[in-house]
């Protein structure tokens, strides 16, 4: 048994990974810590998890956590940083949900979460955790940063054209539509029910934090530095993000899309690229760790558009985490992940 | 590996059988029909169910359908009982989700259901499927009726007080908050989003077709006909059951309701009584086959209040159906039904 | 033109009064006061209301508001009795949504609020504004303490009955449904999105402050003591209550139920008796100041359910408060509230 | 008194209409057809209506619609169509909110819409009934095919910078995304509340029938072909449209997009240009008239993003239309149109 420690257990990735965590037959979650609920049962706070848990919440602490194999941080980003030199040195593997090791260019990270931050040479050693492009480099790692909900939508929506240079790469539009939850779960006026249900808009259009993660992600992919616009939405749904994606074929001439994206998630676990002509649906995937993929050409112009979703607590967070567990700790890819999307 | 088939896998309750046996170790689909989508793979008109199943919908055939083990129908009232006859002569083993074989009283359904019963023998031969109370009876079955999902809610709230006697039998109300769901995915205007969101009504206060299967199942734990009044009202949602449940206790002195409710249920693995002074949400039990239960008695009045809920597609269905075929092949009773309710 | 102030302008009733009082063509509002967002322009904080109004959020004054003709009180309790004595001594009109003058007896008051009341002697004075039942002290009042939300909704459907003495008074529920901003505008994580969205459940089944309001009312309808439970639910929408209210009749013989209500109400610009066998939806009066209503006596059995909606923050609270208004000024009592229903 | 003919009640442009109509103080309809719910009162279907109109579906007559002096249709394409020609010979002024007349080019409508057009001369005659582009026009029309739901909020964000040709013509986007009220009040399962809520998906993207019309309105605006990819998304909500719109700076130097925009749309009743750096939400104009726009120039890069909101029922349909006929029959253009957004 895989012991497991989690940072931040009471917000929607902690309680995700819980869920998903509750049925994977190889963990056994030892430590799970809230300064704000200490010694409450995670049960009591989160009623789904009856039945499944008897743990409680206890204050975050070194010692204990140094003695899991692995521990995820799912708090927010300044956290793992706080702790990682000591726990990487203890040899414990760290699996991060946060921001804090995903930017490899620390001043520009710095400048985007308006912190200073504390152990630069971890960034460099920790691996960015997007198994579609960084499995074998996982599997050997000590420390993962888990590629965030937009990042893990765009990317792997874009990484097919980019790869093989079919598209301008200087002009990439990434029109990304998420569920509130993405917010979280703290207490704020602009995720309450009666401002955030029945209406749709775009926020952080001037900047958004997740626009030089996926920048970075698309520029390795396409060998150069590209050029792109992020525009996120809010939506009125819990979970749930739909990337439209849209860039300028190179070649007028039809480069096989279809044939291009089934073979570059051939032999992927939780990518599933639709038939050609498709509309995939958020709801698809919710609750499941699938990213589920269209490509199309409207009107046989040169724009192609991608659609990719994704639960964003899933795929997006805490599913993803635990592939990335599974990866780190040579099990079954799927461990634990083969839940099927809740529809209805 | 049991055989099953399911006769209607288009509707909620269809795929909901489909994505609660994808993960059950000890089962394999073999048929699913429907008349409408013959050849159409499952997958294709449910995307969440793309990588589980291959299988493509077929038109009902009773041949095929006896190869089976197990036939759940997942059908309108009347579908069942045209085809139980054939199946149950040939030794198949049924679970109905319909209401064909639920009421006893065959005179009393055709006034409800306003439909001559066909097969009035099966009927009384028929196990009403709410293992809480039958659990025996349903083990040695060919034939299980399915507990509806308002019957379930209420009958698993009100049992305890009726089993004892400890309140009036002459005067039980039954508020009950149904999700959209209910209703079925078949194509009505009253179902749209347009219609059913950011609004609440009662609907069917004359009269509903639950109110005979509930009355007969109180009337069962009473001892004695029960009086009734049972308002079901279509709530804002998609899944989810709220039962509120108002009686009046026969003698003012506290019998130890808690107690008396944790005692009823302490074996039950799919009821889950809180702590004395919860609220269960239904969203707690969004996906997994749980009721969750408490009871009050506000302002130590001598009214009981029974808070009772469920995943109406769940516990009110599907996963009942697979927790019956569990006892009926003698499985752990949980197999494939550990799924933690998905929460938000 | 009626000189308006509004304290506590930021919450959701006093943006609702703002709404409503852009097309009255009798009123100007020149303060609104708000601690919080003093200076910025309500049209800044609500872009619903910009190209409507130029004002912005001032401190509370009782100089400034005493030049008002009238000042609404759109706050928490505790707010209306700590400014209502000097603004009265002023000659101000007050009307206050809040709870601070609802309930009679004082001690009983302070009880479920856990506040002591500082100005008793106003709670005496003051006109309980349900025009339904007071229009006509409403008229003649300086201070009118606006009915609460459950509480208009309950009361309106309950009175025929109880001021006719048909049904038994000591044995009344009113099971209630409301939309998530009774909650309120403030951040608090049970109101978020994804936590209240996809769920239903009660609270405060073991007491809510809305009890003795209502019992309140129901026995002076009924002209004695009545006994009453009230369980409140959390709808999954914005806007609307839908009351589902159970009495028994004292006397099997039909009381021509329906003509009952049609008579009591006929005269009411704001309340609307709907057909026999009707099922009023809270959608139908979203934006609205109409209560709906109608009665069952379902199977022809003694228990009477009465079906009354509205929405909340209008006939239970801002559009209620402008009825008021009107009546004490003398205007048209649907002057500014003609507004229909918004469907879908 | 404007006596007003409605061809097409039941659905949701007719019902809003209805609505606003009630309020407008110069109109009285006299006339509403359905071939269904013949002989049906407005306000049994809609019991927002009740207490506000008396009006029964009757049968479409070309003889009573004769004697309006304005009909609206707010019907499929293919019906207006059918009844023009002999309306207009009538002298009747006709408002199309469906698409019969929208395209100036025939054969593409025919292409588009399957169908062959009955009365190529009337499309020719008739006049595009965006009021922000061609006011004058209308006030002179007898026959307005006013603009679609996408299309107004589409052609209100790029104006400004087509007619000042400072954007690339050739590579425009417009990321859509519509409540699901724009899919129309038919039973179809796609619109279900439990298909469509809790989800978000794209759909139309190889083709969808407001594109030409788009694509006309640009091209008149820019003076030149343009390209445009044009992308619908169905949102869970019931109300609005909220473009996202994409172009890009011929010039990098600043343009003073802002004033641009500001100077545009000064003189504008119904739209409104928000503060620089705002991020307009569709709930904002929830049931009202007005289109809110934002303009970004995201990272000071050479995309421009335009944010444009309308609520589709309103000024992309019904409210456009009232509009549309005050300026035909020289009334102050917001008569009947000063509602304020329902917020929350």
């Amino acid at each position: 048994m895989i012991k497991v420690g989690i940072v931040g257990g009471t917000g929607f990735t902690g309680v995700e990974l819980l869920r998903i965590l509750a049925n994977h037959p190889q963990v056994r979650v030892e430590v799970i810590t809230s300064r704000s609920e200490e010694g409450i049962r995670v049960a009591d706070m989160f009623p789904n998890l009856r039945g499944h848990y008897d743990l409680a919440f206890t204050v975050p602490d070194v010692e204990r956590l140094a003695q899991c194999d692995v521990v995820f941080f799912a708090t927010p980003h300044g956290v793992a940083m706080s702790m990682a030199p000591e726990l990487v040195a203890r040899g414990v593997r760290l699996i991060d949900l946060g921001a804090d090791f995903r930017i490899k260019d620390v001043p520009l990270w710095e400048k985007w979460y308006k912190l200073e931050h504390t152990c630069p040479d971890l960034v460099e050693k920790a691996v960015y955790g997007l198994p579609e492009v960084n499995r074998e480099a996982i599997a050997g790692a000590q420390l993962v940063a888990c590629a965030g909900c937009y990042p893990t939508a765009a990317q792997l929506g874009f990484l097919p054209l980019l790869e093989k240079g079919l598209v301008d790469h200087r002009r990439l539009i990434a029109d990304c539509k998420s569920g509130v939850s993405g917010a979280g779960r703290g207490a704020s006026v602009g995720s309450l029910l009666c401002e955030a249900s029945e209406s749709m808009k775009a926020y952080g259009v001037p900047g958004h934090r997740h626009l030089p993660e996926i920048r970075q992600g698309l520029t390795l992919a396409a060998g150069r530095q590209v050029g792109l616009t992020f525009v996120p939405h809010l939506t009125p749904m819990i979970r749930g993000i739909h990337a439209t994606l849209y860039s300028v074929l190179k070649d007028p001439v039809d480069p096989g899309l279809q044939q291009l994206f089934e073979e570059r998630f051939a032999n992927e676990p939780f990518v599933d690229v639709m038939p050609a002509g498709s509309h995939p649906e958020t709801r698809s995937v919710k609750g499941s760790n699938v990213c589920r993929i269209s490509v199309h050409r409207p009107q046989q112009d040169d724009t192609v558009v991608v659609l990719s979703v994704i639960d964003n607590l899933v795929k997006g967070a805490s599913g993803q985490a635990v592939q990335v567990m599974n990866i780190m700790f040579g099990l079954a890819e799927d461990e634990g992940l083969k839940i099927v999307g809740l529809m209805p």
